[in-house]
């Protein structure tokens, strides 16, 4: 008997969709002691950590308050040192514990030296305080090095979150992990000729792991590999989880990946699903799950919401369909969302947008469909595409269909996976399918029992349908959760109901034009 | 005969202050073709380039209009390849040619991921336009990505002078290149325990340069290694200046270096030296000239001003002692100057003073002295220190006298140059002399005819004494050239006649303390 349960990960081919290694790859993650164990508790993270919110209603609801400081610092996620972002001088972050109702307050001070910083509380649909979404560009200013921003949120839901940043690519790289620089991989992904970042050189579990033995498909998890040979106690160590025979435990994962698809399963174990993107769901047994980026729990395929999980409503008011496409401006190799690739304006969208700053943006908003005969297994037969930083405004309470319709890329028989993650709302996931979406593929549509998630994969040559009602005022991103993809373009913004918007702190709009507009009135004024 | 010139690089080891390789060193530089060559047009540059202004006065003054972009891009400056800072896709940077009374206006554009960028025009004095000087938390807020910031300045003196970044240590790399990236030099700073950047892997000439071929010391010049043999055409290949016999040529030459100290020879050559730091000098002939960061043209030994050069007045009114040591604050090994290390606050002094927010930086001002029992040929008796963000305020057009003193570092035996540049303003400097400072050396000023600079020397152990009169408003830096050593708190602000600076763009104040005055001003006009 192995003298541990063993974690394991797959890794997919993010081009090909083929699953490598699974059962037979060599990631795996010390789970108990010589005696074996049931299930355990664990969080799988981003370079910050798990927000985690409990359903136990507390009698009175708390606020709790956390002081956090960003600066980089040398550390050894993989067993080799390079610079990494850190919360208070560790890695990953903190995790945040809370209950239904709490109120989160963080003060974060942006330590850096000269990079600004933005936290996404990914999953939180931040009722009422669309200014904490912390999206650099659309919900707030990046907190300038040197400068505290607070961001104040309710705990509206239970269930299994995550934070991460969102300006640049500087949530890479939680889970996947690589040796080059987040610097140096933007600037070889915005050069002629291309540069892409390649797979990680290593898959982390809470910021752990080890290079050259943590990756798929490279060895076997029978080999006994030299330098994956750790005394403990090293930054990489793998942490042990004592557990006890037949109990049974929770598993909090979460998919920070930058880039990654993976596959996770236990040694000689069962999982039982329960939960996923902070909805219940009927409890599932499974050998394995599919986890992509962004997601906390599994994939949209193979369960059904728990009883009492809201229905969708019958009909949608208004459809959008979503072109993505691999292509060319100038040069460059972008993605495209209905041939516009997103270029992210310095005035964040919500204060734009409330106080009436046409020139912040775009004022054309962006397609609402493709031309009918895209041919989607085929790359595009012209690849030249257009930055835009239009937006699609949404009148607040419109039920809203998304159609995600995956295509070839720039080079042919290619067509990836990509994991989409909507701010500010869950989604009904009605139905996916392969190649292109058909007004026929509507009647096979799941309106009885949909999963509600706000994260949901397109598969290649494939189309995904969403459903959700827009009714919460903001500014929200809804883009593909791989990081390269995002900064090459791939995302959208739509914005409702922002005029309800009051008490957007003044920090989060001191810059662009909105910070030209205060301090103009100030001139005004003296 | 040798094929061409070779215009010969010594490297000072920065913390011995022994100089090496000089005439017998490695690196060379193409100068001339096959038949010989008087001397050449050259300037030596940092990541941007040299702003040079001509002596003749044309009839009508012009407005020079720039649009720069600033993002990263691959470059070999070295024949290794590394992102680089570049201004519209190149590095390094355009020159800039203008006559005296000209106006330069650039539009400069950040178009870096998620970094703050201000460019400093290092010499010019900004007479009445403080707010263009480019310093980050002094004079301005960094631009933030996406946005565009106008510098608008009047060239109003004849020389040579250059640009450069003043934010973090954006700076580096400029003639002197490592290739661990900016931000990892950054890290290992500020880490327990201390990393130094040690020595750079090249250095360059007009932003090239050839890895393992042009440091000193490792190789003699007439060694033929294999890698230095270049076809042409690279990006790191020398440039050859063609140049005809017995003709006279103008180097403009700029120390950008972030560490090394250098010393600079044309083989078979003299150079006659005309002009320092934007003064002219009266004109004498070396075979050789010692430079140091900040400097352009060479050290403050060895020459004497042009006549009409004005004349120091004969009295100070305050004088300011400070004292330069290394220290250590919870740990981390940093500069101070008078015990207190620089630490930059979020809001420029520009702003906070002229608005009167007190709680930007530090009421408490630094000391005017230091200790007199202060054993300077020793290591701290007490190495820890404090960070201090005070303001020397001075007194508009008071005559103020700064002694620039010495001491030994950490380590015993070791105390190291630190070329000091002032903003703003040029100093006369009227003596220099080893060991500590006594009331006694002050007999030995030269008050008649000393150098007019804006950038001197401290040597190991000894003290340098300036004046200045402060005569231009606004928020200036004084601190060591030497990049890391500034990082690591080693520079003092001055601030002087701030109520009568006028029409600050608002642009320049949109962060920080000063950001949140107006919008809060916003907020009550709304």
């Amino acid at each position: 008997m192995k003298p541990y349960i063993e974690l394991i990960f797959g890794i997919f081919n993010s081009s090909t969709n083929l699953k490598m290694g699974t059962r037979n790859n060599p990631f795996f993650f010390k789970l108990g002691d010589a005696h074996g164990a049931s299930l355990i508790f664990l969080c799988i993270n981003i370079m910050f950590l798990t927000l985690t919110s409990s359903s136990q209603l507390s009698l009175a609801a708390k606020v709790r308050h956390f002081k956090w400081t960003v600066e980089y610092v040398y550390w050894s996620p993989d067993c080799v040192e390079h610079p990494v972002m850190g919360i208070n001088g560790k890695f990953p972050g903190p995790t945040i514990h809370a209950k239904t109702g709490d109120t989160i307050v963080v003060d974060l001070t942006n330590k850096l030296s000269t990079e600004g910083l933005v936290i996404h509380w990914h999953g939180i649909r931040q009722l009422g305080t669309p200014w904490a979404d912390g999206t650099a560009s659309i919900s707030q200013c990046a907190i300038n090095p040197g400068e505290t921003f607070q961001y104040r949120f309710k705990v509206d839901k239970a269930g299994t979150y995550f934070y991460h940043g969102h300006y640049g690519m500087q949530r890479s790289a939680g889970l996947d992990w690589w040796h080059k620089s987040v610097h140096e991989q933007e600037v070889g992904l915005n050069s002629i000729p291309f540069r892409w970042i390649n797979e990680p050189q290593s898959l982390l579990i809470n910021g752990k792991g080890q290079y050259n033995c943590s990756l798929a498909a490279h060895y076997n998890i029978s080999s006994s590999i030299s330098q994956c040979k750790l005394k403990g106690g090293e930054q990489c160590a793998p942490q042990i989880l004592h557990v006890r025979p037949n109990k049974v435990y929770r598993l909090r994962i979460a998919s920070t990946t930058a880039l990654a698809s993976l596959n996770l399963a236990i040694g000689n174990h069962k999982m039982v699903v329960v939960e996923a993107d902070g909805n219940y769901v009927q409890p599932f047994e499974v050998d394995d799950i599919d986890i992509y980026s962004g997601e906390t729990s599994h994939s949209l395929t193979k369960y059904l919401p728990l009883m009492g999980t809201p229905q969708p409503p019958k009909n949608y008011e208004r459809r959008i369909l979503l072109l993505n496409t691999q292509n060319k401006i100038d040069g460059f190799t972008k993605w495209s969302i209905n041939n516009v690739s997103l270029t992210l304006p310095s005035t964040p969208y919500l204060g734009s947008i409330r106080y009436g700053l046409k020139r912040a943006f775009d004022a054309k908003p962006p397609p609402e469909k493709f031309s009918s005969d895209y041919d989607v297994t085929k790359p595009p037969v012209n690849p030249n595409s257009t930055y835009g930083s239009g937006v699609y405004m949404i009148r607040l309470n419109t039920i809203v269909d998304v159609i995600l319709q995956n295509a070839n890329a720039l080079s042919g028989n290619v067509s990836e996976i990509h994991p989409w993650h909507l701010h500010g709302h869950d989604f009904w996931v009605l139905g996916y399918g392969e190649g292109k979406f058909s007004d026929g593929d509507e009647k096979k549509f799941n309106l009885k029992n949909p999963p509600l998630r706000n994260t949901a994969v397109i598969f290649p040559y494939g189309w995904t349908a969403l459903r959700f009602v827009a009714d919460n005022p903001g500014a929200w991103a809804f883009h593909c959760h791989i990081e390269p993809h995002l900064h090459m373009g791939m995302g959208v913004v739509l914005a409702l109901g922002v005029e309800h918007v009051n008490n957007i702190p003044n920090e989060a709009l001191a810059c662009g034009l909105t910070g030209k507009k205060f301090s103009k009135q100030k001139q005004k004024h003296k």
